[in-house]
């Protein structure tokens, strides 16, 4: 996976429209940041100060019941952009999480689980 | 241009980031009378319901004033989509406007000119 891939993220939250919206990131790996700390807004939110604690199957639960979520990640080999789905997408951010559980940086907040 | 290419098109109306959004078409015409059509909708606001009359330029200058605009369009030789700028944009509906004055549709409400 390449590490600096211009990143579009496309995401509708709930079935009306208006909820649609997008974020460009430079890269792959931002992108997935993103959607994780858009779920740890949403946790931190319940969470009312207490820690956030997460495991993978609750960002899959969130990333299924958002009406629509794709990445457009630019490939330089072609100069277009790759379009990724909701299953792809969930397996990277499992890949990421996995990733960080073996090798967390230090002040890290969130517990991971998976 | 291919007349049915899956194109997403990438719209931000304002410097605010909460105006972003996006909505994708069977192909790039359909995309490009969506833009027309947002545009006609802003007119329309302003004529109390009186005509519809523009021309090029007054779309040019409605898509200059978008903080951002893009089209992402599918290409079937690669699979992956061709990211398409203003620029792009704004050639495409002076082609799609010129070619409808030359060949209006019957019934078509909005006066055209070039």
């Amino acid at each position: 996976m390449s590490t600096s891939s211009h990143t579009i993220l496309l995401i509708q939250t709930s079935p009306r429209l208006d909820s649609r919206t997008w974020a460009d990131y430079e890269s792959i790996t931002d992108a997935l940041d993103a959607i994780c700390s858009m779920y740890e807004e949403f946790l931190s939110k319940k969470a009312a100060g207490g820690p956030v604690t997460y495991d993978v199957s609750q960002v899959y639960e969130f990333l299924d019941k958002l009406s629509d979520v794709s990445l457009m990640i630019f490939n330089r080999e072609t100069g277009q952009y790759i379009g990724r789905t909701r299953a792809w997408i969930k397996q990277q951010v499992y890949e990421m999480m996995r990733g960080r559980c073996e090798h967390p940086k230090s002040g890290e907040k969130v517990i991971v689980g998976y």
